[in-house]
């Protein structure tokens, strides 16, 4: 593992890291951020998954996590969202290909080789993070934003045991229906329906999630159409599951949105982290 | 004035606009946010200014400012570091040039017609931000890092009875002694000595500030020796000046170090601003 920069940041470390992954055959380049209390032992992590177009650095760098995160004396970690590099396949749309990896493993030519997203967030990363890392594999939660929280959503309805809790803000909740789904399900996967396993909101209707869960999406979000949150919202309410689906008034898709509500949602898996 | 965006964040507004200006003859863009708080009538102002190739952008999305903006009802302005456009005379050194304005009023060609960035900061932006929002012209502070930081505590001292309190994120404390100043002033006002005005550490020697400063600079910062925060330093004491100079152990120059720190200069300008 290669460190590409550290720098201290609020009273821990942030560093970039790069290695090579099995999983993608690339090589792999991630944010890891470091409370003060990781020298004095192991720490919680809450795995934090970014949407379309981002790499590894949009959210640590914007999303005003870290201060929270020291705050509550837990590690965050910022994956990549696709395979990057010049033998990996890309498409010229921003929503297809490098920086749209949508946290599946593909099946179909040319993203098979590389597209591994969900190996490597569920299986690889996490391996290689509480390895090397003063992080506790025992305490760990996941949140994201956009395609990011459809990413923390069928992880943590996947990987059920897991993740203590699961937080997203406006996350695309229901791919299969969406246009924000439909098209890299076809294309990574061979059809829509291959990606039944990886649509939140069906996995909500089937599995449900065993924790806490907490969702923020704004009422001005300008994706909100490609979102489905409506029919996450109603697969909640009909399961019983236990959590919370907030509508902030006036907020959109960014990341101004994304940190206003960072306070809480670090405090939110702080509690299922340290209980 | 041209609206670019406006998102809604912590409960107020980050808006970015663009405007015609006089002082550089150019069309100027500018962050802006708004607590909540300014629906209520005028609210105090804390002005950033940036450093060395950033725009109005890099401080409004990365120094995680807003959020501690709207725990005091303070709104926050984010001024460009130069005049931008096609015919605006430019360098190809990062440090010369657009992006590098220095907070001065060119004499010397070719920067002259354009690169009056004293007098936009001063005079020019202060009046339209006054006369078209919701913010108090008789409470303003003012704040920046590195290149911004020297654009701070300058425009403080030279402006006496302008601004309540001024803070600064590793300022350029004594550019006519530094390799970050030495240059500028050569290039834009023809000698390092037509500088003097312009230098924190004789401004501080011969004129000091009627109110509080705080200066935050890492212990490891890569930049350190074009920083000159020893000269400053002495010259706070020397003056016996009210304030505050912190070392911090193992923070650099970037972001990181501006964002950890920020709760406390907000905290330390809203005590001037509030009282």
């Amino acid at each position: 593992m290669e460190i590409l920069s550290e720098n201290r940041a609020f009273g821990g470390v942030q560093g970039v890291y790069s290695h090579a992954s099995e999983a993608t055959g690339t090589d792999m380049t991630f944010g890891l951020f470091l409370p003060e209390e990781a020298r004095g032992g192991p720490v919680p992590i809450l795995w934090y998954l970014s949407g379309l177009t981002c790499t590894h650095e949009n959210a640590m760098v914007k999303a005003g996590a870290q201060g929270w995160a020291a705050v509550h004396g837990i590690a965050l970690c910022f994956p990549d969202t696709s395979p990057r590099g010049d033998g990996v396949a890309d498409d010229e749309a921003y929503d297809l290909g490098k920086g749209a990896g949508f946290y599946v493993n593909a099946t179909q030519a040319p993203w098979a080789p590389h597209y591994r997203m969900w190996d490597y967030v569920a299986e690889e990363l996490p391996r290689i993070v509480t390895r090397n890392f003063d992080v506790d594999e025992g305490r760990q939660a996941i949140t994201g934003h956009s395609m990011g929280g459809h990413g923390a959503l069928t992880l943590a309805m996947g990987r059920p045991g897991r993740f203590r809790s699961v937080s997203a803000f406006a996350p695309i909740c229901h791919p299969t229906a969406s246009d924000w789904g439909r098209k890299q399900f076809t294309a990574y996967l061979g059809s829509v329906e291959a990606g039944a396993d990886h649509d939140a909101t069906l996995q909500m209707r089937q599995l449900g999630f065993d924790g806490a869960v907490l969702i923020d999406t704004g009422t001005n979000d300008q994706f909100g159409d490609h979102l489905g949150t409506e029919h996450f919202a109603a697969a909640m309410a009909e399961r019983r599951q236990a959590g919370q689906l907030r509508l902030q008034k006036g907020y959109d898709h960014s990341y101004f949105f994304v940190s206003t509500f960072m306070e809480d949602h670090l405090a939110f898996h702080a509690e299922a982290l340290w209980s």
